[in-house]
């Protein structure tokens, strides 16, 4: 992205900030910060922070971070617009110093991405006023250069499950696919996977939140994965169930029908206008005819760009109402503790009349 | 680990709970978590929890988390203190009625580890008090198991600085070996590497937080190499900086051995009852007789366990008392624009009478 995409989003921001009557946005959270300044998509560790920005009226933005962020600072920023804070124990009165002599009236937070200690201690002497979602829901329409990555993204995902059914081979462990997968993704360009591989055997694909063990793929067995890689930034998130050995039983072949048969019906469904529960309910409805809707115990989907999970949710309570360019997953499953279960997924990229698959 | 160990550090956390006057402590830090539970080490990302932990002053503690993960909780958990709520957008409301019932007095939240509006909702009718660092002070001192894990983790640091110089060949990319030094770790049974590798040729090494980038190792240049793993849950780090070519430099020669020099004299220095400034200061100063010390712009190193960056950390402001059990990177710096830089990093463990490097 060049410089002139980040100013543009911040172009947007600022309206909603007016919109809002913000005399600033502080932004915390990675994927935001990365989203509107280029700087920084990932933060060091869960309590550690790469830095964050400010966001004014006027336009004057600035870019406060540590040392050792300064040099990748200078090469995106305008040198008198970054504020420098020596260690993160020293950084919110740093910045609140500068809050207080740019900000005039409320600053918006992202609350659910700030600390509480965090947020007072950088906000002393402000009024303080929650934003979350205002960058959000400019990432949740993704723009022509954001698309063409998150195809790349999705179609190395393709590759990938082309490829898995070579190496389902009986004494393989979950473990070992799931690092086969990563590398795969890695050796083809990715530079992470998205989220930590789900490769599950036989029973623990009931769990949706399986981690891979020791359990070995085996004949009579299915194999469930749930997989998705970063490339140039951008998220994928795809699932398949495979089962291994010679002929699948009925009640695996009907799940599978089933859970396909719903995919293309919410698929069908996802339009501009649409909300997201009523392409969830879709789905929903669907197993529910077929007295099955008890074992699907999940949402339908999620947004997906430059975080795996973002807005919007395909939830049964999401009002939000489907536009172009929005991208989210279409994942029905079907989940049966006996002997595990299937989960088919896509990601969808709502056009102006309909949808596309990724 | 097992749950003997997690309730006996609940127990500690209790002694801790009652000296501040604490009705409840909420854990939401991930590795803080886990330390006290066995339950999830990992968030699954920056604004997404995988569930967060309730102490009590009687015993009675409860593990609140998603459906997700419910099966996870029952697997360590007394059925009859596990709180499921449906979704992140829930988690707060049912959360808070938990409290409610359940806690006498001021609820300790972890301040820099929770969201501002998180921490507003959860704890809506309830006495909030800072508990930072109540559950970290108790990480900061290793158990024998844990330094176990630690000696293992740093065991395969080593085995990784052995086999790298055989791969230092010209031509290879940062990012390159960046992505050989994650499968070397991987493929001996490291679950991840415990941060993103730095692999700096050249003048890049002159930058703390140098992204791997296409940059080629070369005859005549430098490659600063800082690398971990997560082993069995467990962070290793470690720094070693190469000369590639014939003969290196006097200026690298120079740089090399003021840097080891100053980190001999450090590890000299720690031992129980030293402050970490006072470590920080050995370093500094003898860099600083020698002329040099506006070159060495970091902190001597920091804690590490759980996390990569956990408390102490020997910065010049840190005034806490090493003890027995902690452990800490030793890691001096030397840094040079022009041509790079050296840093030379183990990890040591403070002993009865000194320290031992791992």
């Amino acid at each position: 992205m060049n410089a002139e995409i980040y100013a543009a989003r911040r172009g947007l921001a600022r309206r909603k900030m007016a919109e809002q009557r913000l005399g600033g946005l502080l932004v915390t959270l990675d994927a935001n910060r990365y989203y509107l300044s280029g700087f920084e998509l990932h933060d060091p560790q869960a309590n550690e922070s790469s830095g964050c920005l400010l966001l004014l009226p006027g336009g004057e933005d600035w870019l406060c971070t540590d040392p050792r962020y300064e040099e990748a600072a200078r090469r995106l920023w305008p040198e008198n617009q970054i504020l420098i804070y020596s260690g993160t124990s020293q950084a919110s009165g740093t910045i609140n110093r500068l809050l207080r002599s740019r900000v005039k009236g409320a600053l918006g937070v992202e609350g659910r991405c700030i600390s509480m200690a965090f947020c007072r201690d950088v906000s002393s002497g402000l009024r303080v006023r929650s934003a979350d979602g205002l960058v959000e829901s400019l990432r949740m329409i993704k723009d022509e250069a954001e698309i063409a990555l998150m195809r790349a993204s999705a179609a190395l995902n393709h590759k990938l499950m082309e490829w898995v059914p070579g190496v389902l081979r009986p004494g393989h462990s979950e473990k070992q696919l799931a690092w086969e997968v990563e590398q795969f993704f890695r050796n083809h360009g990715a530079e992470d996977v998205s989220f930590k591989s789900i490769v599950a055997v036989g029973a623990n694909a009931a769990l949706p939140h399986a981690l891979p063990g020791e359990d070995k793929v085996r004949e009579g067995a299915c194999v469930l994965l749930d997989c998705g890689c970063r490339l140039n930034d951008y998220c994928s998130d795809q699932s398949r169930t495979f089962w291994v050995g010679e002929k699948a039983p009925d009640y695996f072949r009907r799940a599978l029908d089933q859970v396909q048969e719903a995919q293309r019906l919410a698929i069908r469904s996802i339009r501009p206008g649409v909300r997201c529960n009523e392409a969830y309910a879709v789905a929903h409805d669907y197993f529910d005819r077929l007295g099955v809707a008890q074992h699907f115990n999940h949402g339908l989907g999620h947004g997906i760009g430059l975080q795996t999970h973002e807005p919007p949710s395909l939830n049964p309570k999401n009002e939000t109402i489907l536009r172009p360019g929005m991208i989210t997953s279409v994942e029905p499953g079907l989940y049966y503790p006996e002997w595990g279960g299937v989960r088919w997924e896509h990601m969808a990229l709502v056009t102006e009349d309909g949808c596309e698959l990724l």
